[in-house]
């Protein structure tokens, strides 16, 4: 059975899409951490991210890197802190998470409840600044 | 001032080196989570990972994935979590975790008191495994 992230991928179940290249998506979680909480995936279905072959695990990461700047200039924070935990959905996830103290990445913090129309703004102000 | 982690690509300051490449250096976390917590990093000093160049950013998440390989042989997991916080050491490094479950990555937990030979047995343990 694919994964919710390949039916994601494939449009089967929305999302609140950030930035998308030919082998990359970034959309918001739905339960955030903080506003502006985003996953990066690759669209081929992987578990774990170090079975990725090399070239594809690199440009996740340069992937990860663009749309990083982007959060960054939407929701102004220290740095954008990045975590791979992967126990949650069996499809390679890189969370990247808007810091203002290292407290901010703390998986056991509770998560915020966002309204749809609220996450849609935060993903289109993070997509007008991803280049 | 030069970094605490260029002064260990330097050999200024000793560390418990589990690989190293041209570019790159892995090495123990001597405040670990768990058992075969590593940290690796660019030799190049760079404080933010997001402002490291492409390749160079890339290249940095492949070795990771080398270095997780060889920890995971050494102390078998359900799988090595990654985690870039960073606002402790201004020079970029990744946190290499080996995971039983989500709660292992969660930097509120207490620290493990390792004495200096345990921690040279485990460097020992995963430099063996590295490929």
């Amino acid at each position: 059975m694919p994964s919710i992230f390949t039916r994601i991928v494939k449009g089967e179940i929305p999302c609140h899409k950030v930035a998308e290249t030919v082998d990359y998506l970034a959309f918001l979680d739905i339960n955030p951490l903080v506003k502006g909480h985003t996953l990066v995936i690759p669209k081929l279905e992987v578990d774990y991210i170090f079975d990725i072959e090399d070239d594809l695990l690199g440009g996740l990461m340069i992937f990860s890197k663009r749309v990083a700047k982007a959060i960054k200039k939407a929701y102004p924070c220290e740095r954008i802190g990045m975590a791979v935990i992967g126990l949650e959905v069996p499809h390679a996830h890189i969370h990247l998470i808007p810091m203002q103290t290292m407290a901010d990445v703390n998986f056991a913090n509770p998560k915020l409840t966002l309204s749809h129309d609220t996450l849609a703004e935060i993903a289109q102000n993070i997509s007008t600044e991803f280049v």
